[in-house]
């Protein structure tokens, strides 16, 4: 996979590739990436990039040209990809889970991050694919955004988790939240692990693991289950919840 | 506002720090930071700050003990202040605007990054205030997460943005989603600016964008709508929509 990143502050994006699995994962060649500046592709004399509104009111807006340009360099780069073109934005469709998985299944991905200032429609509407909100609140720009997109597609790329950092019991991929963790000391300033998960019991472990799941989920995110796809076993506790 | 960010990671979060509108915010003293690594604060003789889970299983958790030190020091250094300890992880409660409003009012926010390991149980019981989730998707640390909840609250506090970067529209703040933005050239590779927004008619191109807001909104995030709030001039643009 191929990211290229078209933003107006390709610094606060660096920190985030040069640590952790980003870092491992580009070292070991399992994707790679570009940082584009895109006021480098500003066909005006001042370098500017945005310009006053149509029809008046307060703020900034992307100007088409530079976005358009640049976009087309990175796709005349990789003439045998079909690149999906994605605008980080308020309006855009709510990122989830689903939509990570769909995007690692990619050759070439494209960001588009604006910076405080709006996007000139014919952007949204000619330019990209996908137009994405991380989430139901604002930021000062998608830089952000994208590198949650990308941390988020990259571990999910092959051999790119370790055994260490990838956990079965993911939330979200099994649709419900996870059950509480507890390791060493069995007693830390009085607070001391379940006696259940020191029993040695891995059925009983399982059972106790099972329900705790359901509880969280049930106490905090009750609209992520569909009731009906609940195992019989899971049912029954889940109705004992409701009854209580 | 004093924000604390205790991580495994400090140079993940340090390019976000020193761009854009959170470096002009710290320069001009409207809030401070610092970024601790906890792993400064382990007893353990290998600098370890994670261990194996009790009751088996894959993945690792980390130990209360650093975590819990490190805030018990940034606490310390803080005498007057209470502060918000903001857990970052998929089982918290979705973050949203409302949120970040909320949090904006604080004077000493300290934020905990995992990094793909579980938190021991005790860590959320007993040390945080809040857990938070920014989003239904799985991320490999808590940095991203703890990177948008600065950048959005940072943002709210008094006079840190000027007049460029803050529009009145703000999604999710006006509860609707913003309307098209169109700017410099009128005609850009064929594609036209629409001719209302050229015309000069204040009152004609306020009731387009109310309209277009109306209709983006409709077309994609119907629900974020409560319709009875909707004003009797919106409410019928909006069952238009309905009708067609």
């Amino acid at each position: 996979m191929h990211i290229d990143v078209l933003t107006l502050f390709p610094e606060m994006l660096s920190g985030v590739f040069n640590s952790s699995i980003l870092k491992k994962a580009y070292e070991k060649d399992k994707f790679s990436y570009n940082l584009i500046n895109f006021r480098d592709y500003t066909k005006d004399k001042h370098y500017k990039v945005d310009d006053y509104p149509y029809g008046g009111g307060a703020g900034m807006v992307l100007t088409p040209q530079p976005l358009f340009d640049a976009v087309d360099a990175v796709v005349k780069e990789r003439p045998t990809t079909k690149p999906r073109i994605v605008l980080l934005c308020p309006q855009g469709e709510p990122y989830n889970q689903k939509k990570a998985e769909e995007l690692a299944k990619e050759d070439h991905l494209v960001f588009i991050c604006g910076h405080y200032e709006g996007y000139d429609e014919r952007i949204r509407e000619q330019l990209v694919t996908d137009e994405i909100s991380i989430g139901d609140y604002v930021l000062t720009g998608g830089e952000l955004g994208a590198m949650v997109v990308i941390d988020s597609v990259v571990r999910l790329l092959p051999d790119v988790l370790g055994n260490k950092e990838s956990a079965p019991e993911d939330s979200f991929s099994t649709g419900l939240l996870e059950h509480p963790h507890y390791t060493r000391p069995a007693n830390f300033r009085g607070m001391k692990v379940p006696d259940i998960l020191l029993s040695g019991d891995h059925a009983k472990i399982e059972a106790w693991r099972r329900k705790e799941s359901l509880k969280r989920t049930y106490e905090r995110r009750r609209e992520l289950i569909d009731k009906h796809s609940l195992s019989e076993e899971d049912a029954k506790i889940w109705n004992e919840f409701n009854n209580n």
